[in-house]
């Protein structure tokens, strides 16, 4: 195959398609650009409390939420913090980049952490976790595995672990889970719920979302140990009466307001349907092209996509960059075994389809072998109603 | 076959696929929202120099840019009468909407107007216009007829009448084709092109280009039925100067200039050839669902298609609409025979492999028959390298 002409690209239109930050819709970026508005003044409190019942509605389940100004993983710090007691013993799920982090901050904070461990691109085992998780405080466990792509059965992982220990405490990360796959905490059993803005909330960085079941909010402590910023137990009593303790990033809370408004447009069953068949069309279309899904449990929020050698993920994200279009190779240190591919954001099911036609002429470019217009024709049979 | 589930459409992305307004760039709307410029700093001076150099550039000739604040319409009117005396014999080729308009256009005007007509989705014929400008003074002719989607061929005509007349004043109506279809007014023997923002410079509504040939420039005259305000000759003189006559839509000018930044990032051919090949993936998508183009000679700026009864045009675009997707039926009194999709603005040949998806659901909804794929597998084949 002769490489194409690669002319026009500079007249490509730059799309973000790496698994967060996504695109953002156009109503969502105009709110950041008011004149500037004040978290003290009752629209300003106004708006904290409709984003927090936004998230609540989001998640399907009455958990309350606290907005944090940080990343999901500050969120997550202070889910950890503010429900775990010093030294309690606490069970880390880890099958790739990101729940590995969530085992070195229970270390860091010196809780007698047990890692319950598989290998990247793995499915967590949920008798394993139950297991190891029977004597524990709190579990820690990951839904969407975003260096991966895998998708947890944290409903299994969570009725599995309660069954052995009803007073467990389950934090889970369901930072590209939470607006963006199937997540029932209530019914499952999961007891806390963290997410950050630039995810399945289609938002700019900058917001992390802790969410509490109201069983839990009753065990929520105060120690010395979890720090001043990430009190969550400090957030949750002052956001509930519409006060941030800090100065919250406002300008984002009215972003995220307006992008929950978005969302919130079809049930929740809709919105998870879509994203899945988006989804599952970028791995239709790199299961064309030689590139299949590395998990077998495939997340709705990113593909994360192996290509033929001797193809390296890194050429693909290189390549896909030099069209202007932002993706990501894998995390160290499987940055050639992987590259990954999302539409978790403002990206309809036919701008799925503009990308699997990207990738056709992402892997032409790089001199890959396949038949024009298999992974363009499989995308769109995932797609088409 | 059964209606698709359109539960999702709330999640679409909003797209204008209208032949202008069209989609806009962020880096340009971005130069809308500056503190407020004033058109007589030196800054906003050097704007008005470097929009007016870049129109030229996007020529491709050496043709000198007047830039109104109006739309496409005003700056053809200022076109007319600056260059064409009062009661001078002009001749108006027509077939269709816009082009009819030229002719109401010059006999408000008082000119001794002739009218070389074919039925709307025609071509014009060269010798026919030829002949009939033969003791014309200026020729009024539309390249790209927008209601027809027919790409009349300017270069046949230009020619065919310079030859009969070569003091002919050729003035072509460009809006739908400067920057989107070849065209070469040097050589071809058009003396002034008109154009407007909102098309192919992907720029909002309110700027009108009129560019000059240096030869027509030593023809420019002055009298009273031109009016004042879209007084060419005044404008040509100040705005050589850096200086417009009356206050210029200035942050449109700054938007200009950053649109033209875009496009003029590729060689013209490239441009054109991209364009081409995007509106011939939406004529191949119609075709293979059953709406091909209205014209034998296919415009690059917009797909005018005719659906299969008893679908109409109205139809067409009222579903495209309610699936958050801005397209149009046909110009009265063929609403219903045609609709009317257009790429021409920031949207790249993934968005219209993306339309081509669109289209099929859209016929879906509406009950069409075809073939899944058909529409996306040919627009694919239009679009791969």
């Amino acid at each position: 195959m002769t490489p194409p002409d690669a002319a026009h690209t500079p007249l490509n239109r730059e799309r973000l398609i790496a698994p967060g930050p996504v695109e953002v819709a156009p109503e969502v970026l105009a709110q950041l650009a008011q004149p500037q508005m004040h978290h003290r003044a009752q629209a300003g409190i106004d708006k904290l409390m409709e984003a927090r019942a936004g998230l609540s509605q989001l998640l399907g389940d009455p958990y309350d939420a606290v907005i944090t100004t940080s990343s999901g993983t500050g969120a997550f710090e202070g889910a950890l913090v503010s429900t775990t007691p010093p030294g309690a013993r606490v069970v880390n799920a880890q099958a790739g980049k990101f729940s590995e982090r969530w085992g070195e901050m229970a270390s860091r904070f010196g809780y007698r952490t047990e890692l319950v461990a598989r290998p990247w691109g793995d499915v967590l085992d949920p008798d394993e976790v139950a297991s190891a998780a029977q004597d524990a405080h709190t579990l820690l466990v990951t839904h969407s595995e975003t260096s991966t792509g895998a998708l947890h059965d944290l409903e299994a992982i969570a009725r599995a672990a309660k069954a052995q220990n009803p007073d467990l405490i389950i934090i889970a990360d369901c930072i590209t889970s939470y607006g963006v796959a199937e997540l029932r905490p209530a019914a499952w059993g999961v007891d806390v719920v963290v997410s950050g803005s630039q995810k399945g909330t289609a938002t700019p960085p900058g917001l992390g979302f802790v969410l509490f079941s109201p069983e839990v909010q009753t065990r929520m402590i105060q120690n010395p140990e979890r720090g001043f910023y990430l009190d969550m137990t400090r957030e949750l009593a002052g956001q509930k009466a519409g006060n941030t303790p800090q100065t919250p990033a406002i300008n984002l809370i009215y972003a995220l307001s307006a992008a929950l408004d978005r969302l919130l447009r079809v049930p929740l069953e809709v919105l998870w349907a879509e994203q899945r068949r988006k989804t599952d069309a970028l791995i239709a279309a790199g299961t064309a092209l030689g590139a299949p899904a590395w998990a077998a449990r495939t997340s709705p929020a990113v593909a994360v996509l192996t290509p033929p050698a001797p193809l390296t993920g890194r050429q693909v994200a290189g390549q896909l960059a030099r069209m202007g279009q932002r993706a990501l190779p894998g995390q160290a240190p499987h940055e050639d075994t992987v590259f990954r591919v999302s539409t978790m954001g403002y990206a309809d099911r036919y701008d799925a389809l503009g990308i699997a036609g990207i990738l056709e002429d992402c892997f032409a470019a790089l001199g890959a072998s396949f038949d024009r217009g298999a992974a363009v024709q499989a995308a769109w049979q995932a797609l088409a109603d």
